[in-house]
């Protein structure tokens, strides 16, 4: 008999689901619409049917489902499986683990969505033979996960990886959250466009004014794309992009002491524009007292992390259980 | 049989040698020198002939000598119990562990001293309960562990913990190891006064003058007391280094979550004067998405914690082994 997990990446907008065998070989993948507005349960419901549907195209019997796991956005209590709150979903305090494990008739592991993907790159990415690493998510916010000695960092109320709030600049740009100095503030794709922006109402030019007077507004992308394309405005923008990241990168060094630093997420797609600063600023930032071989790179499993992340736990959960 | 652990604390200056039973009941202990110019042989054969004299005086048959742990300075190899440089002990490159364990003809852990006291309060002290904490040692420099669901993190190559050196100020105060902005370039004892003198010498006036003037120094001591006895710059530097621990405390409350964060060292002296800020500050500092209560405290052992930790890490291992 051969064994099934499943993994189930939930999103604001898409449910992504996969099914795997032991070894983590993933044998078919489907994708599904988040009814948002019928609520947590109609969601898990709706997930349960895609998984059996999944299943069945796949000829795989239900009983060879062992487990499933899935990632959640939001604050998650993990010892006890339920979603705390979650902005985008609307989920608030759902037993989210117990529900879908009731659904399943399966043991059900729940998990924080970033720590899913630096779980995933870990086992099955960028991370492979790094049991030090921490994942950093760079989009609208910044996220990410912590893995330290093969295991993920939780912290009390699983307060740990919230790396986009690590202070950089104290007293600096406000946050979001409520801080000043975030490295959110200052490298986030949103923040990169505000930095953009603030400096061209402030006068200084750009070929991203005409951007900017056409639509309205300025992306991340338009501000990489202007970039590339020898805007002086746009180079310092992303330079400082770069340099607080790499300046979050000393941090993580200094504090966890991973092998590798592994970026995730939509800014990734701006490839060397974004990643040899980073590496270049971390090599001028960095201490020298000795010689710091800290690995800075990319992650490599795409979408398919969360997914991947989420069957990798289940299994794994079943054998811890095993022994 | 009672079985008996040694744990040992190597300093510059002394070497702490405490013996305990296997509840980490402190039998006795004593203090040596260190003979650093005598080279790490000879230091070593100094410990052993200090461990067998201790038990001897306890009554202790050297056979009930199960294991010991030892704590050192600098750079520490723990895979490989290696000593790979302190500045303080000269020792470089030093097989510690195999050649105090070859003394003492026992099993012996190597750890970092850091580490030593933060696991020891972790066990002993302040850190009782909190699976998730942080050790912050706060002296001449600022180093400290980090100890995760109940395990001391020690990252790639051991490259973990070094605290002083997380960056609070992007581009800010240049710090011994050649960053900037590290939180030791302010908050240390030797940075508390230094931001004193040069404030004075740019011409800030201060009852501290009169303490440069005379003694052609100033000491961090110095300007607690002189915050203590209401100086306006001495306030405003006390203050100044309790913000940027603050700052410290969210950044480790963010990567790590832990549930407390315990101070430590010599300028924990400053009492009140030094805790009551960093709480005010880290309430004001962090975000406001949710209420934090990760608990900011002073450690609890004091000098012991170094023979405590370093026993309790020999028991411990001890115990890893048998099951």
């Amino acid at each position: 008999m051969t064994k099934i997990f499943v993994g189930i990446d939930l999103g604001g907008t898409n449910i992504k689901i996969g099914c795997f065998d032991a070894g983590l070989n993933l044998i078919g993948k489907t994708s599904i619409s988040t009814h948002i507005e019928q609520g947590a349960e109609a969601v898990v419901e709706t997930i349960s049917l895609a998984v059996k549907k999944l299943l069945a195209e796949k000829g795989i019997l239900q009983k060879n489902l062992c487990a499933a796991g899935i990632g959640s956005p939001g604050i998650v209590d993990i010892d006890n499986g339920i979603v705390v709150a979650t902005a985008n979903l609307k989920f608030y305090n759902v037993p989210l683990r117990q529900i879908l494990s009731k659904r399943l008739d399966r043991p059900v592991i729940l998990e924080n969505d970033a720590n899913v993907t630096c779980w995933a790159e870990y086992v099955a990415g960028a991370g492979k033979g790094a049991d030090d690493m921490v994942l950093i998510t760079l989009g609208t916010g910044i996220g990410g996960g912590v893995i330290s000695n093969g295991q993920l960092i939780h912290g009390w109320r699983n307060a740990a990886g919230e790396i986009g709030h690590i202070v950089t600049h104290q007293g600096g740009r406000l946050c979001g959250c409520g801080q000043r100095g975030c490295v959110e503030a200052y490298s986030s794709a949103s923040a990169t466009a505000m930095r953009a922006k603030e400096a061209i109402c402030a006068g200084v030019k750009s070929s991203l004014e005409k951007v900017l007077a056409e639509k309205g507004e300025i992306t991340c992308k338009d501000v990489y794309d202007h970039s590339a394309a020898g805007d002086k405005l746009a180079r310092e923008i992303t330079d400082g992009t770069a340099e607080s990241l790499a300046v979050l990168c000393v941090t993580l060094l200094h504090l966890t002491g991973p092998k590798r630093i592994i970026f995730y997420g939509g800014m990734i797609s701006a490839g060397n524009l974004l990643l040899e600063p980073i590496r270049k600023f971390f090599g001028e930032q960095v201490w020298k007292i000795q010689k710091e071989e800290t690995e800075l790179c990319f992650a490599t499993l795409g979408d398919d992390a969360g997914i991947i992340g989420a069957a990798s736990l289940a299994i794994n959960a079943g054998q811890k259980e095993k022994t």
